[in-house]
């Protein structure tokens, strides 16, 4: 592991990857400050995001690199990209294109709350839940 | 698992926990919009975070729970908690007392930004990089 003291107070770009290879992304929307998803970036994603300006990301789920928007055209911009004080965590601030990034339809994936002040069971209450485009039409399948 | 359309789309709160026990939690600043940083919460922690209204979570270096704020005086107090589309990474809205979120003396853990356009080796370059306290002092150790 490189010197702790080098990863949070230097200005070399050390991203520490996790066992599995990946850091945390946190997408926030450059206007709104919304956080609009979390997701993930392997060494190659992170590359790719840096040189191109758009967003890339390696999907746990599908074990394979993606560019946000490939699918829907829903394209996001990097406006500003920053590492946290330990290097493995990333913010970026996008310009999103299109009406969303979350693949239910909806602007943000942060369209629920979770109340606070309680014991036991917790039920969500809906926050900005309105689809804004229809994941069917836009990803071609349900 | 949970049906994954119960999970994305119906109130029933029922948070992802990873293999080590654990979800992502981005923490924002409630007025500015910044991310302050990115922790981590088990279950205990995020049963605490709920009960109290205030910010608990589960450090993987110490592999502990803590308080947000035990040391430093620095607690969050929860302006809103969101969850994401499949409920395995939380958003917390949050008022931070004290003069910051960060270990190293900084409001937010995101004082660098990487320089997007580059190939090969990236530098870094300090943003809202000043000091807001000393770790030091506060912390009671370098």
């Amino acid at each position: 592991m490189a010197d702790q003291s080098a990863i949070e107070e230097g200005l070399s770009f050390a991203p520490q990857f996790g066992a599995d290879g990946l850091v945390t992304a946190v997408v926030t929307d450059a206007k709104s400050g919304d956080v609009l998803m979390v997701a993930h970036m392997n060494e190659d994603a992170l590359r790719r995001t840096i040189e191109s300006g758009e967003a890339w990301y390696y999907s746990r789920s599908r074990k394979k690199l993606w560019k946000k928007g490939e699918s829907s055209g829903h394209v996001q911009r990097v406006v500003e990209l920053r590492v946290d004080c330990d290097q493995d965590a990333l913010w970026l601030k996008v310009e999103q294109l299109g009406p969303g990034a979350c693949h239910t339809g909806r602007r943000s994936c942060f369209y629920r709350a979770v109340p606070l002040g309680q014991k036991g069971a917790v039920t969500l209450e809906f926050r900005d839940g309105d689809k804004t485009f229809d994941p069917k039409a836009v990803y071609g399948k349900s």
